[in-house]
């Protein structure tokens, strides 16, 4: 995503010149209409004004300070936009349910941090992505944008990304490797729950002291046109851990292949002691100032006992039309097929045990 | 209202160059002291410190982007603002009253769109203001401010102005003609409500899957000092559709008549099978640096089966001093009366049925 | 601390050429490493990613225009952030604890104003610090941070700090004198409640019109080294008002004594018929590019008719080390020390009745 920066002149409160410096505001604005269905008997479509279906509607400001010696000091507070309506999303305070906020408000929830950068990598305190988050987002051609394209499917069963850590992490200390590792890439991250000492499950003696205690890492390797990565996450609840692990791999061919690029992702979660298991493929196809991708996953949780293990599938396919480098206009259409009891439907659609949903998605994003 | 750019310098996360581009802040910021008190027994009267006395405070971020060839892309996020406490207005998620955000929120309640603009007008998705709503803000000469000068009388009845969708609706879908047809201007909206197929009206099997719709529109034509537009605007709700109809001229004279500008509005609405009517006149006159301006207007419920039509009316006179472009002071005072049972009253003050209210209001107003 | 102005081109909605103006876009971020424990039995600690622990964290837009003659118009919004978990704080809408607002939502509660300023000096609108509190917040070396420093015991107390006038007050009209007076500077403000003429404590027939309104000065004189203030606030409430006085000095010694910097703070309270009294004394060492601070304070309830009266010590020691005008790193550690019944604890810890409470904290303060 292009940022701009706003051009500054050095102004004092306190008397004194400044070295340079820069604040740079920034966001993107997305919105579609959307139309979903499910099939079988009891079963909701609907058409809505959806927002984020190319990328995520935001609004943020970061800046940058050359502290000089390679080092800088960094800041950056993004909130997320439902902009269909004008609202945006709580955050969460504690990493337990307990903290979240009131649906709706707007808050800094897709970022809030300061960081001290320097040869020796990044230190970042405040609310940030959790490692495992990246390559679910990453790897997926159509990202994690709020949209009928991206694999939502994940999302629906044990909580991997929409627990109050699945995606992000409040209390959060993170570190990250420097740019200059010939291609390797890493972070780790240790976030705090906030429980004091004596803290109990509400209604026990069960100590939960710890829950919300986040603990991820994330490595990897790009060069060339190759990227892969693997990323673990661990949330401590006295209720059941919540454990993410996952495998992303990208290879964009040359020109001679049509600049064609693959992607893919191996996903694997746990709540206490009930797992589940992802797999994603996809593409993403340059054609002119255009782009078409696609993607097929699949989900399936695996109770302890059960023979038939509740089974989701998703394909979905879209263009998308550049009008520049910050505008575009785009096209999705998606199906969620539903096997051994699942009941997973698009965003706004509800369909019956074994029954199929799909829609479609015709939006606009900018940047600015 | 002016707008200041926020001058940019191309920046890039991902690399590149980038063509010209703005992203501007802008805001109102408008206290005043405001006196207002009822009559009667059990009447009440209230100091308070108000807000957008003159024009509604508001805090917005826009940009446009040139797209060559007469099109362009466009964002608009703006916030109502209370700045008496430092505190906001929420928004409505699905036009509906179950959509009501918290009271005192910040929210991009004003306005939170994006656009693609062009020959051919203007596509507008997201949250925008209804076409009904501007007759009743141009062609009062007070505007929809929120100090005792605008025409508030309309907004107590059956609330065409204070429903969800009275003033702007969410989830829709815009058109606006293009500036070039010589002086005749217009622009359609449909709002979607976003029920699923399935849902009722809670505690019954009334469908309700179309509350929330809304469809409205408005066309006007403007020439010389001539300004003429009418616009109807329909909410579907199960419980009883509500309508609203307007129509709204203005004529400013020219220098040999002192630039006096004279305004008018005829108002209907209704709610299901409830009507109500309003009228509106008003003049502005410029003074030097200053404007005198006054209104009245009168709204009168219809109950079905009544004889005597609960009826409100109120005049208002104030003086705004332009100390620049950017920044007044201001002075207003109001008075409405009530008859047949009708027991309107300024807001902060409570007055008994028949009785009148009035009050007095001095505030400052800075744009930005 | 440091505002950059953001450079601004002129531009119109309705034409026109445009004064020299400036909109200025502000802030600070800061994070830390904070742990406290309490002591004896119950008692409890905890880890946390705090904010504010050197500066309050916050978000703002402010600017001001020149209307020529000396005179300008300003506005000022600033929103404080709890930048851990990207969430703010909620504003008060009426002084009054039922305004209250939701925990964690933005809010410009920092300061929310509009203003003429000129020779005379100034008057703002909207929402801003009482007078009081300066004294309490200027002549604490730590300030008024949300960290283990600064003199948190004063807050849990009889309100005087933590009500909903304790800090800032909502629809306040207040008055400063011009800067060029010799040396001596001075505030009043006078805050509303906005109940109305006819409000009564809930459950009650005592009225409660004038809940929430707010009266207060500050009166100060500076020059050289010595800089000292008195201050006093009133806020009523049917209850019992709340009152707030107090006495600042500082003294700042030249290079011969390494410019070391003593403050010191009396500080009065009361709630009803229940009184309370404060007393602080620190100092600020500059030492190269950083600084050594440290206070030591003592807060003191009366009961009417208690031998033994609650009573509450605190020292503090940090050093703050600048990596810029802008930024720095910091340590803190800090004791609370209770008898008399007192159980005061540092933010996040719990300890028994007499008992003390310990903590440190390591942080990054980034301003923009």
């Amino acid at each position: 995503m292009k940022k701009y920066l706003i051009a500054m002149a050095a102004a004092t409160a306190a008397g004194g010149a400044l070295a340079q410096s820069s604040v740079t505001l920034f966001g993107v604005v997305d919105a579609s209409v959307v139309y979903t269905r499910g099939s079988g008997n009891g079963s909701a479509h609907k058409t809505q004004l959806g927002n984020s279906g190319n990328m995520f509607s935001r609004l943020g400001f970061r800046g940058t300070e050359d502290l000089g010696g390679g080092y800088s000091a960094n800041f950056w507070l993004e909130m997320g936009l439902q902009n269909d309506s004008g609202t945006g999303f709580p955050s969460n305070s504690n990493n337990q349910a307990s903290g979240n906020g009131t649906p709706g408000v707007l808050s800094f929830n897709r970022r809030s941090t300061v960081s001290l950068a320097g040869p020796f990598g990044e230190v970042r305190l405040g609310r940030d992505y959790v490692p495992a988050f990246w390559n679910t987002a990453i790897f997926d051609p159509f990202g994690t944008g709020g949209g009928i394209g991206a694999n939502q499917i994940y999302f629906s069963g044990l909580g991997g990304l929409v627990a109050p850590t699945g995606t992000r992490a409040s209390n959060s200390v993170g570190y990250f490797l420097p740019a200059s590792l010939g291609g390797f890439y890493g972070q780790v991250m240790y976030a705090m729950g906030e429980n004091d000492s004596n803290s109990v499950l509400p209604g026990t003696q069960v100590s939960n002291k710890r829950d919300g205690q986040h603990t991820g890492a994330r490595f990897g390797y790009q060069s060339g046109g190759l990227n892969v990565a693997i990323a673990t996450g661990r949330t401590r609840y006295a209720a059941g851990d919540l454990r993410v692990t996952n495998l992303g791999a990208s290879y964009t061919f040359d020109a001679a292949l049509m600049n064609l690029k693959l992607t893919s992702e191996l996903y694997k979660e746990s709540k206490g002691s009930t797992d589940a298991k992802g797999v994603l493929i996809g593409f993403q196809l340059p054609i002119g100032p255009g782009e078409i991708k696609a993607s097929y996953a699949r989900y399936k949780l695996e109770p302890l006992n059960a023979v038939l293990e509740p089974t989701t599938s998703k394909l979905a396919l879209g263009y998308v039309h550049n009008l520049s480098k910050r505008t575009a206009v785009y096209g999705t259409i998606a199906r969620i097929s539903n096997k051994n009891g699942a009941t997973q439907a698009l965003a706004g659609a509800i369909t019956r045990p074994n029954r199929a949903s799909s829609g479609v998605e015709f939006g606009m994003r900018h940047m600015f």
